[in-house]
């Protein structure tokens, strides 16, 4: 295990102090606790809060979401563990100014177990809530059970057309049928080439030939449809976005692409698979409205990438495209 | 090898085909070329052009800052190798307005030579050029030899602070020194964990052993200035911070951080080498007033980080804090 590291058990802590070191000037603990990270921007009264929460590993995801038009506090676990449900609560009650909190956050147990404990003890105290869960993986479950799929980068989608909508100072109800539609209209599908290495672990995740990848792998390393000889990037693009799209009817949309790193895959490589994509969208009569190409949520240092394609409607595209201002996206 | 691409041969032209199908509304291929970027933005009659050049491999460099506010065209080469001086030529041409052009480039020797070549080609045809050189990697030569030194990370400093200073439609020789000032007061320190691989090489640049890293590696693999046992994060920091002291004295300034991944090193370990960074300064009574944590100049998939240090006065503050829209940096 070759890393830029301390002592593994500070893995997290010390991630959490340098992305403060790095943006104090806009995000910030709450009450101190290294594990909730707060928008230093200043909420209107009235706007609805939007809380996430999940296992730490995935950076930019969530934390680098917080800030100014996305997620207005993040409270986050060990390497791929569901924080506390406490700290969770503790976000919700940070953000809520009056109009109410919605949790938005990828579709696993320990996250929705959390979740639901930490919004009972909110509601308890009057915070009005809702839940909206990011499924988008296609690989992690079949359509006939899609209610089980697992959350991956495409709640990036959802983070920002329901953070544009609370700028609208829309009301709960409001911003969390953005989110809906927007985890509705949202397929994700990836492939891994390497596994991670998670630091207390100090060993990979799982084993893969060096001459195969996995395809639909999870971002925890949870395994996926299909291990297959290595491919080309036209091969790869070919399978990723033929799943999406037999999943899922794009046919005339048009769409927001995002083509993902999992963590130590080069840009290079990325763009050489955005380009397969988009041709391979161009040639199914799917418009790209707006592309987005690097590191959105990772698995630590697995090598591999992930595409998403989110269907627009005309308010989805002007809350696609409003200002948003966190470490990791600014639009 | 293993690397989400198709032909090796391609790997450059796909990576550009890749960039345009993502920001086709910012930026194009100059007349068709693949190899020559310029920004999709209008630029204004008499603003002096910035143009930068370089071999490939090092995304979101250089390509990724053509756009508003920082570099109005970059040609590139193979993977790491110097384009064509035609194709620095033709970017010349292609982003003067009247003003005259600031080539703006690592010194390496095949840039230094084509770029002298397309040069005198333009002035051929009355264009006025000025070169400024980045040369900030500490690691590569002696102080007594500072001008041998390589151009790393901090280049992007030098594009941020021209560009904004272009922007506000101030002479060639006004941009010429900004961009002069930015390099003067920039260094970098880098350490690499493990090789790069070059497509149509396949094969690791140079051989490591697993328990060691190289201190002061180029972003070409370019031999460091020691090979030791692994490191702590904290140990990493007091390394590559140190040597920037040595050489420069930052006591008592405010300065840029840029805590820069060299391509495969997820964003955790550079937060937590961003914290170790922070708190040495801290230490030395340096103020870090703005600090850029991610991949900005990469090795391909090379692992490893380095450090970048900016002195600033109230004038590159102004510069590096106005308004740029790359697909790389926004401001």
């Amino acid at each position: 295990m070759k890393k830029v590291i301390n002592q593994p058990a500070d893995f997290v802590d010390e991630t959490m102090e340098g992305i403060v070191a790095a943006y104090g000037d806009r995000v910030h603990f709450l009450d101190g606790d290294r594990r909730v990270l707060v928008s230093g921007y200043p909420s209107q009264k009235g706007k609805v809060g939007i809380v996430t929460a999940g296992g730490s590993g995935h950076l930019p995801l969530f934390l680098g979401y917080v800030g100014a038009g996305m997620v207005d506090a993040c409270a986050v676990g060990n390497v791929f563990a569901s924080p506390a449900y406490t700290k969770m609560a503790s976000a919700i009650r940070a953000v809520d100014s009056g109009a109410g909190v919605l949790c938005l956050y990828g579709n696993y147990g320990g996250d929705k177990m959390n979740f639901q404990q930490a919004i009972e003890d909110c509601e308890f105290d009057d915070i009005r809530c809702r839940s909206v869960l990011a499924c988008d993986d296609v690989a992690s479950s079949p359509r006939e059970t899609a209610e089980k799929r697992r959350g991956v980068a495409g709640i990036l989608y959802a983070y920002k057309c329901a953070g544009a909508a609370a700028g609208q100072m829309r009301s709960l109800d409001e911003v969390a049928a953005v989110a809906e539609k927007a985890v509705a209209n949202t397929r994700t599908m990836g492939v891994a080439l390497t596994p991670c290495i998670v630091p207390e672990a100090g060993r990979p995740t799982f084993a893969i030939a060096d001459d195969e990848i996995e395809i639909g792998m999870g971002i925890h390393g949870e395994q996926g449809v299909e291990t297959t000889k290595i491919k080309s990037a036209k091969e790869i693009a070919e399978i990723l976005v033929g799943r999406i799209l037999d999943d899922y009817d794009y046919s005339g949309s048009e769409v927001a692409v995002l083509v993902n790193g999992l963590g130590g895959t080069p840009l290079m490589e990325l763009y050489i698979l955005n380009m397969e994509v988009q041709m391979l969208l161009e040639e199914k009569g799917i418009k790209a409205y707006r592309t987005f190409v690097g590191n959105y949520c990772t698995a630590i240092d697995m090598t591999g990438a992930s595409v998403t394609l989110m269907k627009l409607d005309d308010e989805l595209k002007e809350l696609l495209d409003a200002p948003c201002d966190t470490p990791a996206l600014k639009i």
